[in-house]
């Protein structure tokens, strides 16, 4: 077979073809395939089996998990139905590692993942293997006719599996904080270079349209693309910087309760914030944990892992506001560091666009149902894959949430 | 003083005349205190010392405190404020009476309310006697120079009231169901007619405004009107009833996870709800416990005590939707049943209207710290006292909360 | 009837005549159940319906209950047997005031008591005089085959009673210590005189006998009457007292874990413990919420509201232990301040004695169930009713409470 | 250094020889602290680095943490008092791998025991061996005038690791039964071969003696030996097994409150018992999980993972009792099955032997400070490692806990 002869630079192997070009382009489609399977793999590799185990907290999972259900992922929605005669790795595997897709079977309990101490690792690589190898053999084998119907899952699975990612890389850092040793995940891991200017964006009022149009990838949230109304209002170019948190808190802002949310300021007291996630102080000197260990608290970064709620309360020390989903979207493309840092908590709820319609079947369950109560990111982290990011994308998360990399930019409804 | 001469007829004491009216009918204004103070007093008549003390859950209070922190109400933010000389009734009824209002000075716990025995419930009308004689001594005999900016106070002690008003009914329902006896508030209480169209109310698409504008008492979260952008949208006349509820249950739409939000079917399964609150199944047939005590389910009433996931999750059933609260607004005149049955879920999670700003001071912590993860609420319910329904107005809950008497209205944005 | 003229003097009504007097003595039974069921009103009688509905922690039971609890106790366990024809009060109420007799039906968590404000204390009273009479018009009317049986389940609801007339103090002075008002009580409630004389009484070892025998009430717990085998050891005549527990405080007892049991070091520091129950210090100086309000530590009183952990603490650090409750009882004559003052922590775990055997059906359920993990205390306190403490008599609680009148009495094994 | 040559026969090497033996036979003690490390080790091998990881509940610790405590111990007690000069491992262990011992330094949070996935196994590993070499050569080295002090601290260090052994088993058995998967811990693993007669031990009444004397190793609770009275009783020379149980669970045994103690019975419900600990049951058969994995009850086995709750409604359905732990001490010799099954309740409370002194400084933490709400258990089960079980040894549980192999034997007073 010809395949292992086409693989592109993996630099360029991701984002995938459209799904809609003709014709198909199957050895970009294993290229892109191996480029993020891979991308998982080299963020697991400086994790020991042990490391791989944990489960720090319910939110949290394993790396292990993430592992083998992004995998699960492709065997469940892809293999099984699409491969004749498809010998399933373990079928035990489809209880263990079923996330949260009711609608395609029971599934363990998320509590429990940490516990889940077989199959270790390396049964989990041999469950890659053999499920990489069956998508790669799908891919370049399958008839003309089902092609196009193949690549369209391939390709949610991949977008899925970058954004188990993301996440492989938040749990771990959770996980090595709490560990009194407070180990590195790599130490030589440094934030990216940040070029920030200083002043804004100014958006006019009116009609504008927001969500995704045309081809690429998009999540069922983003869509359908529709008319919505702006105020005029002015974003800043810049991300919010620790130094700038730093004079928040000198000026005792985690202790007004008039800043704050009145949840915001319950969740302050009971989890005893007095700083963002992770940082410490010692000798009057703030540092932090971050993936190379503990760091200093660098003031002209970007502050992360705040919660919206400690977002909304900064916004209003400083006399400003969070932007809304709509008016970040309008703007991207003058901002600052929209991508690639930290996520920013915007000011919307998440809720469905309107004529939103979920996915059908068990993928339905990606996105609808989790909009309640969660607040919309825009952006892109410093965790998140290459790739994997663009204006209309929706993250979510619940306000009192700090252990991802968000941040928070600033806006101003003016006069 | 001639004051008592002047009291007017109760059935037109409310809503009080305009705040901007000049002059302040002084008169007017008493008789629109002695109304809703009035009210208050006579929901809780048919109360024993002990109903009045228990508190049943953390989200209800007793009915003795409820009369007593709508008194400190007027003493700490009028009394003490405009009476000079003012004798406190108890120093230390501040600390106890005080409810969320951080920048009022500290506040007993809100889990403890039920601990408080003392004052007593006699001890409790000795304080409104002595704070409703003040109110009407102050309102009397106020310089011109100072009344106008009083009455705005009494203005919002009484709105404040009446919020409580209603409380008094759900909580003390809550209570009362959680007595194996059941007992009833008041034997004779019955729903009020209903009188439903079927059939709909079409939106047309484009720029509307919502939000409160003219004259006539608001709360701040009602402002400032402003531009919306509306889709084509048809909203029911009519009311969810509990005959179509149980279609719903019957179809087993509480045991399929498929027509829920994540966190809804959770709450579903954690809490065992397998129908409205308070309804009950003995041999096949349904029963309510209510006002009245328990009594059969008449399914041509309106639906009411569904949460925000239950009123969602029947909609994803019906094929239908929410209205959002701009939906509701903009068709409110053409509604049936919109006031006076049961509140109605919004798909609109609660958040400030562009350019909200809260009122200085304590009072500013009325609305705009609630603003997070909750649901808006349009209209009123059986419980909503005289004169405190208005288009505009925003009630708001969190999306498992169904001790109010909260239902819901359904919307299609058709083809 | 001539039942009323023979009320003997309330001050000799109890304990009443042995049961197994004969004749018997149909007019002292009568005054005795008169007197213990009056001492109960009065106890009440100092409390408002409010207090009397409230319910501060799961281990306290409201005032209310406490009254209906006692003469559901006649009423199950009685007149339902033993009256033909006998009308029940309230067939609800068998289900409302069971407790723990499980063997006697379902009955109300015991969680909700606070919950049920109805009935009221008014039905509560009406409830009280339906039984009373009743109760009263069995004994005078029994028939002489019969009475002997009555007599013996009259006596044990009394001594039921008095054990709830002990606890409706301590539950209702937890109560008033969580009111931010610290209501009294009773404000002219004084602790009885002490005398204590300082020294030992020394007990020889040797084969001692304890448990009850002979004639007079005891619960099944004293029971059988059988060897023990003592040590040598002295007892200290006199209680620990305040000042003495300033001491152990003032030397960091609190925080000191070499001087606590494992799991009482992690109740004191969960709970925050760093003085008796209901102490607080201002400005230096100690007080104490009493029956009376709050007032001064006086050192020359015995400590009290003290747990089984702070009592073993306070040994070790003294250098002495705790009696077991063989010891206690066999020095009992000796002992200063034995009854009356507050209950004494034994090192002894509650358990059965040798061959001991509970009462048949669910009165068996009264002491043998709770023999695993409590102490047992020995003495009688301030709160104990006359006529209610014996040498023999056994207490218990878990080693964590200290909502009763509990203190201690040290003892030394010597060289 | 002679040191190696001297290993002896593993099978003879533990217990060491006694530690007042003169001159101290250092061979022999470097073989029995080689033979007890080996056993550890051998303990762990069948599990991979993930299985040592995880901490599956409060109660159980990670494998890898006992191998690394047990190690911690010879650091803190022997190493750094003994050894001039002694190059610690790694300092930052002394926080990980202190488990109770207060008065040895700030510890970790024991709950978080499972998050602490570096140091790795590997790393243990290594700290082992560089521990074992050091007391290797202190055993080797030391002058003739402190071997002495030395060999005893070594013999407490083995009889903790030897703690830690069983621990290793039943906390692996837990998590491995938290799995879906069942993994078993070692495929081969069987019961012993049991022996039991019927019939019963009589013991006479009267004055006995029991806790340790003479030589040998004995843990400070064992201590003094002293008199106690003894009540005529009969103990069964069997131990209850499953067949028995069965019995129990087929007449309702869980379900009838009379049988339980109270705080017994919340147990069993809130818990959901309806048979012994990792019992299930598929189409009306039972199996257990096991070291093995899944198997089927024997009927012939003695009946595990029962609470003292369990253990003590089953006697009470029997009509029976369990024994006191003096009757089973000084029955011991004539008992079947005494050790290497089950642990076997008695009905004795966790206490102080009359003129029980703990050990002076930390070590003096070992037993004393858990005497409280915990019953005694005699005899030793399958997990307990060779040369630790002795007729006087005392282990000691929560009355709800059921993961350790502990069973039940029952007695009888007789007429």
């Amino acid at each position: 077979m010809a395949v292992t002869a086409q693989v592109p630079d993996a630099r360029t192997a991701f984002p995938p073809p459209s799904v809609e070009a003709r014709p198909v382009d199957r050895g970009a489609w294993i290229a892109a395939f191996r480029h993020v399977r891979d991308e998982t793999e080299r963020r697991a590799a400086p994790l020991s089996p042990e490391d791989q185990q944990v489960q720090s907290m319910p939110d949290a999972s394993p790396t292990k998990w993430h592992r083998a259900h992004t995998t699960w992922f492709f065997e469940q929605f892809l293999l099984k139905q699409h491969v004749p005669g498809y010998r399933v790795f373990d079928e035990r595997f489809f209880y263990l590692f079923n996330s949260y897709y009711v609608q395609a079977g029971p599934r363990a309990p998320r509590i429990s993942r940490g516990l889940v101490t077989r199959p270790t690792c390396d049964e989990v690589a041999a469950y890659r293997t053999h499920v990489d190898a069956a998508v790669a053999d799908l891919i370049a084998g399958a008839s003309e006719a089902r092609i196009a119907e193949i690549v369209a899952i391939v390709e949610i699975g991949l977008h899925h599996e970058q954004q188990h990612q993301e996440l492989m890389l938040t749990d771990i850092l959770h996980a090595f904080a709490q560990n009194p040793l407070l180990p590195a995940y790599d130490a030589g891991w440094r934030w990216p270079a940040l070029s920030q200017r200083s002043g804004r964006v100014t958006l006019e009022g009116g009609v504008a349209q927001m969500g995704h149009a045309g081809s690429g990838f998009r999540f069922d949230n983003e869509e359908p693309r529709h008319d919505v109304l702006l105020r005029p209002v002015d974003l800043d170019r810049a991300l919010v910087t620790n130094g700038e948190w730093l004079e928040f808190m000198q000026d005792g802002g985690y202790a007004k309760p008039e800043l704050w949310l009145s949840d915001g300021f319950v969740a302050a007291q009971t989890e005893g914030w007095e700083a963002p996630g992770y940082w410490r102080q010692r000798d009057g000197v703030w540092s932090s944990m971050t993936l190379a260990g503990v760091k200093p608290v660098d003031p002209a970064l970007p502050v992360t892992h705040v919660s919206y709620y400690e977002a909304d309360a900064f916004a209003r020390w400083a006399g400003r506001d969070l932007p809304t989903e709509a008016e970040w979207e309008t703007a991207s493309d003058a901002l600052d560091a929209a991508f690639g840092h930290v996520w920013q908590w915007t000011r919307s709820a998440y809720s469905a666009y309107p004529g939103y319609r979920p996915l059908p079947g068990a993928l339905g369950e990606y996105n609808g149902k989790f909009m309640v109560s969660q607040f919309v990111l825009r952006g892109a982290s410093v965790a998140t894959p290459q790739g994997h990011s663009r204006p209309t994308y929706r993250n979510f998360f619940y306000p009192h949430q700090r252990w991802q990399f968000t941040g928070l930019r600033l806006s101003d409804y003016g006069v």
